[in-house]
This record gives C-alpha cells, structure tokens and sequence, in this order.
C-alpha cells in the first residue's frame, strides 16, 4: 500500500498568473513522481509557454482521458480543455478567457475525482475577480468544490509545518461569525479536524479550540459563545473519546501550537486562523514589495473527494518572469498524496 | 537633552510572581543605569528576597520619597510601602496580602508620576484575580491608569521589535468589540500612534489600518463597517497630512509590518492585535510545557503619564524558581526612557 503512486490531477490555476509556471517547476522535479503519478488539468499551450519560461527540458503530452497519461518524468502529460488562445493571453491581468480557462480547469478536476479517474485534486491560484468576470459566482475554491460535490459539512484547513488550523467558518463578516458560532457547528470542524490529522498518519491528534472573545472570555466576563457553545461542544467530543482542550485564548493558542503542543487548531473565524497562518508561513520582502515566501496549504476537509491546494493568490505581478516559488504546490501534493493513500487503505479495509 | 538620565518608577507587580525577580534582575543590570535612573515601587522585605533568590550582590534602600533615592548600581533604592508580611507570603499563589500590595504600588507609581516626582512608570506583572480578591475591582493596569489619571481618549499599544499594534478596543466581547468600529474612534487611534511612533523617534510614521471583515470586507462583500467607518477615517487622516494606508486584511497587515512596510498598525479588536504580536515575540517549550520567550512591551497611549510595561503574566508556574527572563522589562524601561526624554524635549520647546 504505501507503494501506491496516487494519480493526482492539478490544476494550472489561472493562466495570466503564476500557476501554470508553479505548475510546470512541480512537473520537472523528479521527486513530484517519486510519490505520485502527477498531470496537469488545464491547457496544454498555456503549459508550453510556462515550460519555455522557465526553461526545463518538458515534452508536453497532451491528453483527453486520463488514460492516456503516461505519467513520465520528462513528459508532462496534460488534461487538455483548450480554452486559451495563447496568442491573446495577456499575462498578470483579469480577463473573461483566463477566468473561464481557470474554472473549467477545477470543474474538469472534480468531475475526474468523482469519477475516480484520479485519486485526488491539487489546485493552483485562481483569481476571484476573473473568474466572476467569467459569469461563474463563487468566492474561492472552496465554494466551488461544495457546490459540484453537493457537499454541506465541509471547513477549511490550513497547514504550515505543525500548525494545522480548521475554521469554523470563513467568507463572512466578523458579526454573521459570531452568529455562526454553533454547538453542532464546532463538533462537525473538531471531528473533521480529527479525521483530517489521522489522514497525516497523526494516531491520536491533539486538538486545541480557541475561544472566540478575548481571553477566551475570562469566564464569562466578555462574551457568553464560550460558555453556552464551545465548552459544550468541547465536553461533548472529549466525552467520545477526542483528545480536545479549550477554549483557549487565541492569543496564545497558536503560540502552543506552533511549539508543538497541539496537532490541530480550531479558529472561530477566518482571520483568527489566518492571520497566525500567514504570519508563520509567509514573508514580506521589503525592498521588492512583494511577499517573498508563501509556504502553507489550503485543504477543504468534508468533502467526498481529496482537496488540497496552494493557499497564495495570483500573485499577477510576478507572473510570468519565473520567479514564482513552488514550495507551497509542492507541500500541497505531498498532503494530497497522504490523503489519497489513506483513503485507499480505508477503503480496502472496509 | 540627550544626557538626560530620566527617573523610572518600576513597579514589582505581584509579590507572589515573577515580579520581583526581574526587577531585581534589571536593577543589577549596569545597562539599566546607562539609560535612566531607576527605583523600584513595592515593598523591600520582597526585593530583599529576590535579590537573594538571584544571588546578585545587590543593596537593599529603603526610600519613603522620591528625594531620597541615591539611583547607584549596587544599590536599589525600593519606594517601601510595607505591605507584604514577607513570613507569610505563598510564592505562585493568589492572595489578598500580594493583591493588595501589588495593586498599592500601581497607585502610588501613578501618583509620583502625577506629582512629576518621576519622568515614566514601568509596571510589573500583576494578577487579576489577586488584586479582584483584594477589593481592587479593574481587568488590568490599564484601566486603572485610565482610572486615577481620569483619561477618557487611550489605547493599549503593543511593541515587539518593528510591530507596533495599538487596539481600537480591547476587553469587551467580539460582538461589542464590531459595535465599537466608529470613524471617531478609530481616528483617534490613528493619531495616538502616530505621536506614539513619533516619541520612539520615527519622524515620519507610516501606518497600516486592518480592516475588521474578512479580506477587509472584500469591497462591502462581507460586512460593511470598512465602508462605513473605516474608510472615512483613513481618508479624514491622510488629508491632515499622516501617512495612513488600509483598510488592509489583517491577514497580510501584520506580515507586511513584520517586514518593515510600515511603523505602526490599528488592530480593531483584542485579538486581532494580540495573535501576531504574541505568535511574534512568544515561543512554547512543548518539553517544559511554560512559555520559554515572552518578548514584548505594552504601552498605555493618551495618559497624562508615561506607562510601559511588560505583556506577560505573573508566571505562578515558575515564580521563584530565578529562572523568568527579565528581557521584556529590560525593553519596556527601554521604550518608557525614549518616551520620557522625547516629552522632556517638548516641553523644553514649549
């Protein structure tokens, strides 16, 4: 079992940024196909042009099955939707080609994941704007993936080195978070945080909850969401068995996390669990402008197929002079390898 | 001016903390003396005893004024309040005796300062639970600053090394802490920091304001207090001529200061604030299970007197132990001397 090369497909992500180029450093590693059998969900022009770019020996194989791939090293087998006139691609800006390109691209993945043709998803950035600028209204991944799978109880997990972060919700002003901190809600991310760290191979993952007010509350003083939700929540799955402790400060929960002391976080809104995950996990480079370092991984945990992805963006200004770090796709990969591995064995227990 | 060796009334905090020993730690430090000339408020029976604890040679002078301090290395001079029965004193334990004296010294440190009998006050860690139980009824130094100096228009600002946060509130609930986002308000903190940054010697501070939403609302996506109050005050600032930018995600915000873009930045609410600035200067020790780096100063904006302070707790765990790093004190008497000498400056002007 741990022999098993898992299909991955990745998308390019939109192709006026630095997705097909990130993409295309991924397929010219030969460690990407030491732990997988990788191809490339997108255009297989686009991926020329990536492959010219940044200058690596890639013969692109283009592909309208799955079946085809030959999975390579050397050879890039790409899905093909041909959906970019590459001599009208303008790089580092929004258009309703790019948008499209770059949605139909996930919309092809999933519908392989679902199909089982592939073990598992891999996405590069997309661009909201361009996207939406396409006619398809969704604010991220995330949505989309839920919408195709149908797909209710699913949250998003960020990951960068020992610090694993669940939210309890996401896309929502900070007053609807608040409303959305739920009993039910915190059991279903605490058990799919769970699940997810047994997926990494984690036996008995530590879980650390965080309290959605100051201090966590400090008992009740600011706040009552602590006391009349997350600590019954809390009891409730320590009761079956989890291995759960809070609600802690988020002030100092991620500190405790970052140091090891918890396997998985659960943040109650999304910038409570991405402010820590980007202040870890990215850097700024001063003199450049421009974040040096995007490490981390977006996972949506809940679904019926294996998500993981790159958690930057576009990153349109650098797009296209190959300078764009792979680092984070190929953390990505690796995760989604370890899911997908997971699953087969789950399912060859059953 | 820039000979000028200000005056510092140091506060123990709690006797039964971490207080009292890196108090004496800083005292014996030659470094301390360079900069300012010191005294410690409290009690000496206490001092007495972290100095043997420490094993510095370290003299013991009881003072009852001001005027009486000798301010020589080798010598601390304690402003004695005789409040601790130091026979009865439990090290890492709450009590009414240590509440007591640890919330007198706040008083009269604030008192001498009012009086200009000192240049700047520095505050050791005290318990809130102690100085509850003693009668004292406040959720920190702050608010009793805020209190006995009779200041309505202040704000908590937190210091770790290039990260300056000021808070546009702090100890309320998140859903009041929504409530709280006002153009007014948060004008005001916009000024605050930067006369702050500007008596740390930055002349020209530039200032990066997160937004309150997620992705700062995303263009009124998510939430509406960007548009509404946010926006306003940033525009109302940059027309009198401050450097201001935002709303910016609070997700990048503090990436970015950690890289340098900018001097100062406006947390909207506790947490917001606190997450990167203890992710920053905090770190865990998974072995020993306790914070082994709590770096950080914290600084009360808008007061008639200077207040800095350090951003950790009392450190029951390991109270008494001589093992508390005295570097966040050693930062914030460094931070209360710039403070004291700038105001000397301008009041010379004046």
């Amino acid at each position: 079992m741990s022999d098993y090369l898992p299909i991955i497909g990745i998308t390019m992500g939109d192709p006026a940024g630095i997705g097909p180029e990130i993409a295309a450093k991924v397929m010219a590693n030969p460690s990407t196909y030491h732990i997988c059998r990788p191809l490339v969900v997108g255009d297989a022009a686009v991926m020329q042009q990536a492959v010219n770019l940044i200058g690596v020996s890639l013969k692109i194989h283009p592909i309208k099955t799955v079946a085809e791939a030959g999975f390579k090293l050397g050879t890039m087998d790409v899905y093909d939707l041909h959906l970019v006139n590459i001599s009208k691609l303008e790089i580092g800006v929004i258009s309703v080609m790019a948008g499209k390109a770059a949605f139909q691209a996930v919309h092809k993945v999933i519908e392989l994941a679902m199909n089982k043709e592939i073990d598992a998803t891999v996405t590069g950035p997309i661009h909201k704007k361009a996207i939406n600028k396409a006619g398809y209204h969704f604010s991220g991944h995330t949505e989309i993936y839920a919408h195709y799978t149908n797909t209710k109880k699913y949250a998003m997990l960020l990951i960068h080195e020992g610090m694993r972060i669940i939210h309890v919700s996401t896309h929502v002003s900070l007053r609807k978070a608040c409303d959305l901190i739920k009993k039910d809600r915190i059991l279903e991310v605490i058990q799919l945080l769970d699940d997810a760290c047994k997926q990494f191979g984690i036996k008995q993952p530590r879980i650390g909850v965080a309290g959605l007010n100051p201090h966590a509350s400090d008992g009740g003083l600011f706040g009552n969401e602590e006391i009349q939700e997350i600590i019954p929540a809390i009891k409730e799955t320590t009761k079956k068995g989890f291995q759960v402790e809070g609600p802690i400060p988020a002030d100092t929960l991620f500190t405790k996390a970052m140091g090891g002391l918890y396997d998985g976080c659960v943040a109650m809104y999304h910038d409570q669990g991405h402010i820590p995950f980007k202040l870890a996990g990215f850097s700024w480079d001063s003199e450049k402008k421009r974040m040096k370092s995007v490490k981390g991984v977006n996972i949506t945990i809940g679904l019926p197929v294996i998500r993981a992805s790159v958690d930057h963006g576009t990153a349109f200004e650098i797009a296209g002079k190959g300078v764009a770090s792979p680092d984070a796709l190929k953390s990505a990969i690796e995760y989604a390898v370890k899911m997908a591995k997971h699953r087969k064995q789950r399912e060859l227990k059953l």
